[in-house]
């Protein structure tokens, strides 16, 4: 393990990375896994659009997929991997009918984005998130990062998209 | 009618307002309403996020609804009606299956935006737009403006929802 960090740092020493200062706790891979994105990006609600998601099952969820300059740049090019920097943000609502809306309509059929429920958040960085794909995975509801549970399930999910870098949405025109 | 204009162009004066040219064919009530939005307005796709919608029925759409500066503005300070200059895409797609995602979650659940179908815009132009409520709409699709049945079905939809100045969205937060 030792020997792959000290790759990983000579070879971002090449690359001209700024230095990151590896936790003294994280040694093993599986401590290492545990790297969380625990602090929201600032300024997501201004990124633009990627594209618009909806889960059934258990989730009835709505989400807005927004991406920063990065990412956005990296989607537009067709770029793959992501470059470090990329900032990746889902933003989770209820999916919820509209009365409103549904009266207008004059039938059942429109549905919209609903209270906030939790948002997520994929950072690249290539050093900082090596054992897991070079992505750190956060999940916040009200604000504040949610427990391990909820953070734990980012990699292995995203892990299954590896021809895409992990990521699975994709650009919407 | 002429007794109306004159009075908007006055005011329209004193509120030091570029003029605008009317054209010559547009007396009647029913023709002036028929001033469409027939341009598609530049940047749009780099606009943030108002919010997501779903309509099923015969529309089977995923929509995601952006605002320009002026209208996120207007959305934030929740200030109504929305003022000159505000314009409102809203970026219509298919709702489909991902397979792919399904493959992930082991069952059916997860939708994505599919093809692009259409664009709709909503510009705000108090003088030009007089007749339907300071709206202009707008109907695309492959990047060419509708035809009049698109056109014409903007303002008496969206006019039911006069409370809201004619605008359905709700900004997500």
């Amino acid at each position: 393990m030792m020997k792959g960090v000290t790759f990983l740092i000579a070879a971002a020493t090449l690359a001209g990375f700024v230095a990151v200062t590896v936790p003294a706790s994280l040694h093993g891979d599986e401590e290492a896994a545990r790297v969380f994105v625990t602090t929201i990006p600032s300024g997501y609600r201004d990124w633009r659009l990627i594209s618009v998601a909806h889960e059934e099952g258990n989730l009835h969820s709505f989400a807005a997929v927004l991406g920063n300059d990065v990412a956005i740049k990296a989607y537009r090019e067709g770029k793959l991997p992501f470059p470090d920097g990329t900032i990746i943000a889902a933003l989770h609502y209820g999916h919820v009918p509209s009365e409103e809306n549904n009266k207008v309509f004059g039938q059942p059929q429109s549905f919209v984005a609903g209270a906030a429920t939790n948002i997520q958040f994929m950072v690249k960085d290539s050093k900082k998130y090596s054992t897991t794909g070079g992505w750190g995975f956060g999940h916040f509801k009200d604000g504040k990062p949610g427990d391990d549970t909820f953070m734990k399930t980012g990699y292995p999910c995203h892990n299954q998209a590896k021809a895409r870098d992990l990521v699975f949405t994709r650009y919407a025109p």
